[in-house]
């Protein structure tokens, strides 16, 4: 392992997270809140240490190997997340404890959106939009994870997104270099950022929580700027424009930047991993609207805004709130929970197992019953019209298996600390999946949790951003061997 | 398919079932309980059906393909679940509905052991006799089932155990043609029974109540004569031989076949899956006893005897009980629950996705890692020394995620009836893994869930007990074709 190339990286990376601290710091002096001195604070802090952990090894050169890809990538989460936590740690509103700040600061740069404040509209501005710019940034990281790291480290069947391997994506020859990569992506998740800001604008939200909400909804993050989320402008139009992009945030954004490339709407259309997710969407939809109806939760007109609203943010993920899900009659909480797992396409902002990997394990299913009907048949799993690799499909159950492992034993955990069985369920759902709002005692806030149990969340919420193998690799002595 | 082969088997089934009905009517005689001609009547009727549908097809002679093993695997269970259910259905004391009666004839014979019944002290003795008859003929249809029909069938990697293929039980070179496989296994299981049956009664059951208890205990079915189940007794002998019986019938019964054999019973740590289950055992014994004890729920004497009981009875997935274990402290309740989900050894007469298929996924997982760890070497999974071929590994991958969807699936269906959460999950997991008891609603008995919820479960039995493939390739199209 090349440490100290790690730690060179590690301090660059600080030093250029304090100048995140930047923005609030303007935001403060606009509205006047008096945070201003707590962010400059976290500045300082957060650039000293960042410089004297870069200062003694910032000579250090040396090719990285695809082994220290696992490393680094899980302490670029640990590093941002605890420098993340400072400002919310040092200032006195909201005052909290440690462990609240690095829950807040993980859960908004995991983009999960759990949150442990009460009370969010009487926080002071800088603040609220910190929170946002953490989900923005969070987003960022994660389109670079998604497309570049993950399959370079071949987590769970992300091999196939290999620009140089065979597979769907293939067409849109992103260009190997993480660098170049990241910045086509990123000029894309900027537009789309602008574009939603703008329409949040001119659907009736002021400047301040049109931009802020902007960069909640793209990042498939969740956090508001109001304890009623979306729900508080009352507004049809923000909701819509809170549906349409929570969508396009969920799409692969390889697949967005073929579509840019080639001009041609079809694109979307030819990749099956597209197809899944915008019919799951549209099945689930329906299946809502008609349950709210006919039990007679809502009128219709209700039933389908706040139906498809719901369905749209807890499927990809976002966690956005414009009703109260969590005590919808029957079986709908439980169902759409189960959708978050499936969560977004791989290569997205969103969470979950990723539809690719969904739509892999149903497709080796269906093989599965066609080889029992014809034992001695030759049948490969295809994708589009390419089979893939059995080495892929591999990785993707054991993807499937370890993410159901690690949920049972977390929830295994939660439930030792005393919680009931079905906030614990859905607290450890919530935050591996990085959707946010749980149901039972988590359905508004994280807040009344003890601490070992908020411990508990932020492995999880680490866990599932990182899909489980990242960083379970790193508990292997397999691993450092050697 | 060979309809007309299939229902000249299925008559000749039900004449030799309707025999059953002489047991309990010897019994009602001896005590009396007014309930012989309740059996008579079940008797005729199941045979004069039985013979009706043999009768037109009685000279129909073909050979039977493997692909008509899956129909008339499903029909045997379903004919004999509907057969067992008459008499119960006929008699005035228990006075069931139709759906009641069906409910507790297939948790019966699939040796699920989760009953509609309350009250059960005070049932006729004739009937008490046939409940624990029906798990003793259930376990011996399992036994066939396990070892015979699913490696034939090739379900959920079961093929590892088809008697020329390579695999750990190669050793016992069981003789392949179904009905030697079966008489030598039924030889052991008998055995059992008998052996079983002699130490209750050593231990001071009175004969009914050892017979009876031998019978469900040997079939991991966790049916009673009592409403309290084993700890009716008070005795910790009872409670010894019921621990060591249970084991022991959760083990392979092709693994017991090799270490009679081969007189040694060094076989038994020879064998990977029985290691695993012991391992299993022990540890969550330990882990278990000491919660209680510091958790002081029970002196350390009380934490020993029912602890160990408890998490053998539901690791077994057999269902008996020596305490409240849905009521224990913390998270014990859910983690035995979690352990049932491993089940009984392959080739035993237990329940759940067996042990073998876990521990499968476990090496598959470390494999997983491995392979992200060295890309590019060949890491292949083994059991013992020998490779497991990749298509069994997929096979039971298979299973595995067709066994979580159709868990998550029945339970959305039984919150969609209006159950609670951890009635509704543990309902479903007590059936689909044939273990019994639940928790919430269900802890004791399921006699106050609604008609849809007790199709449901049903249907969750039956698909567990039959491996969950051999009922779902039913559904497909696929199957019917040609
Ligand atoms: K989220
Ligand atoms: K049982």
């Amino acid at each position: 392992m090349h440490f100290t190339v790690i730690m060179r990286i590690l301090g660059i990376l600080m030093m250029l997270f304090s100048l995140t601290m930047v923005p609030p710091m303007v935001v403060s002096v606009i509205y006047q809140d008096g945070q201003v001195n707590f962010f400059l604070e976290a500045f300082v802090l957060i650039l000293i240490i960042g410089f004297l952990v870069w200062l003694p090894v910032r000579n250090k050169q040396q090719e990285l190997r695809v082994r220290d890809g696992f490393l680094i990538t899980v302490m670029f989460w640990v590093t941002l997340s605890l420098s993340g936590a400072i400002p919310l740690y040092v200032s006195d509103n909201p005052d909290m404890r440690f462990v609240d700040a690095y829950f807040e600061s993980l859960s908004g740069l995991t983009t999960t959106g759990a949150t442990v404040i009460t009370g969010i509209d009487a926080l002071p501005k800088s603040i609220l939009w910190y929170r946002q710019q953490l989900q923005w940034f969070g987003g960022m990281g994660i389109i670079v994870l998604a497309v570049a790291v993950l399959p370079m480290l071949g987590i769970g069947g992300m091999q196939l997104y290999r620009a140089e391997a065979p597979g769907p994506v293939k067409d849109s020859k992103l260009t190997p270099r993480i660098t170049e990569t990241a910045k086509a992506l990123w000029y894309i998740y900027l537009t789309l950022t602008v574009v939603c800001a703008v329409c949040y604008w001119l659907a009736g939200m002021d400047w301040f929580d049109a931009i802020s909400h902007s960069f909640s909804t793209v990042a498939i993050g969740g956090f508001s700027t109001h304890d009623e989320s979306i729900a508080y402008f009352e507004n049809h139009w923000v909701e819509l424009v809170a549906i349409i992009f929570m969508i396009l945030s969920g799409v692969n954004y390889a697949l967005h930047f073929a579509v840019i490339r080639s001009r041609n709407l079809i694109v979307y259309f030819r990749d099956p991993e597209f197809k899944f997710y915008a019919g799951l969407l549209v099945a689930v939809s329906l299946f809502t609207v008609a349950s709210l109806y006919f039990t007679k939760t809502y009128s219709l007109n209700e039933s389908i805004t706040l139906g498809v609203f719901e369905v749209v943010s807890i499927a990809t993920t976002t966690g956005f709130a414009t009703a109260d899900f969590a005590h919808w009659p029957l079986t709908l909480p439980f169902l759409l929970f189960v959708i978050a797992f499936v969560g977004g396409c791989a290569g997205s902002t969103g969470g979950g197992m990723k539809v690719i990997r969904v739509l892999l394990i149903y497709k080796q299913g269906i093989r599965e019953v066609k080889r029992l009907i014809h034992p001695n048949a030759v049948i490969p799993v295809k994708l589009g019209k390419k089979p893939v690799p059995d080495r892929v499909v591999e990785a993707v159950w054991g993807f499937f298996s370890a993410y159901m492992f690690m949920f049972v034993f977390m929830l295994i955990g939660l439930l030792a600390t005393g919680l009931d069985q079905v906030t614990a369920w859905s607290a450890v759902g919530a935050c591996i999946n990085n959707l946010g709002p749980g149901l039972g005692e988590v359905a508004y806030h994280y807040g009344d949790l003890n601490d070992v149990a908020k411990w508990i969340l932020c492995f999880a919420m680490l866990l599932g951003r990182l899909e489980v193998f990242t960083l379970l690799i790193l508990f292997t002595p397999a691993f450092w061997r050697r």
